[in-house]
């Protein structure tokens, strides 16, 4: 198994409101998508939506609901803490929620958590530990 | 917001249980990595695992537990139903749950899925329509 993600599914309540939702943040839906999935290119990888309870029967688990943590968070990380504002004020002009403002933290950084439109989890910070390239893409050192 | 995700975090209850167990499957742990965070390089992003509870503290969201399903699936995209395979045996002789073997599916590709130690889970799939680059990023078509 290589070290490589290739997509990331989330599971939502409403295709529409989603979709739309990250398009408002300047994302765009690849043409592969449809009324019951929606592509975006994230990178190198494909960001994706799925219906909540179809993205549960695909996997073969009981759906248990939207509980407000799943146990997971995604991040986008700024290039400085001037594009974290940034950033968090697109989210709740959006209509995200909040959940965290962006504040200094322990680690070194600077960082806050806004909620998409079914509640799932995006940290938005910047780490001086972390060099972002021209592309977007970030390399860990050894 | 530029289109693109720079870490997933994965909330975990065991952290040297987790480690141990992406470590089995090939990934390499970054020296950034301690007792309490561990980094993965994931094509041009990072992957991470943080404790469960340090996460929802962190995102400033209640803990309630770690149900079956949180509306969220990972997924490794392997160039030919062969990986798909060997990608599965390899991620159940590393202590996975094989929650769905893999199998023909609707959408015309070859798709499985496990559970890592804590549940999250993974989606291993061949879409005959993603075409992975040597590097293994994915690109869609528009």
């Amino acid at each position: 198994m290589e070290p490589r993600l290739s997509l990331i599914t989330l599971g939502v309540s409403d295709m529409k409101r989603s979709r739309a939702f990250y398009e408002t943040l300047g994302w765009k839906a690849s043409g592969f998508s449809n009324d019951n999935v929606t592509f975006f290119q994230a990178g190198g990888m494909v960001f994706g939506l799925y219906g909540h309870a179809a993205l549960a029967e695909d996997a073969n688990v009981a759906d248990v609901g939207m509980p407000a943590f799943r146990g997971v968070s995604l991040a986008y990380n700024g290039r400085d803490k001037a594009e974290v504002d940034t950033v968090m004020a697109e989210a709740e002009e959006a209509g995200a929620e909040i959940v965290k403002p962006a504040e200094e933290v322990f680690w070194g950084g600077y960082s806050g958590y806004f909620a998409d439109p079914d509640g799932h989890l995006w940290e938005v910070a910047w780490n001086p530990g972390f060099v972002i390239a021209e592309d977007g893409s970030i390399t860990l050192s050894e």
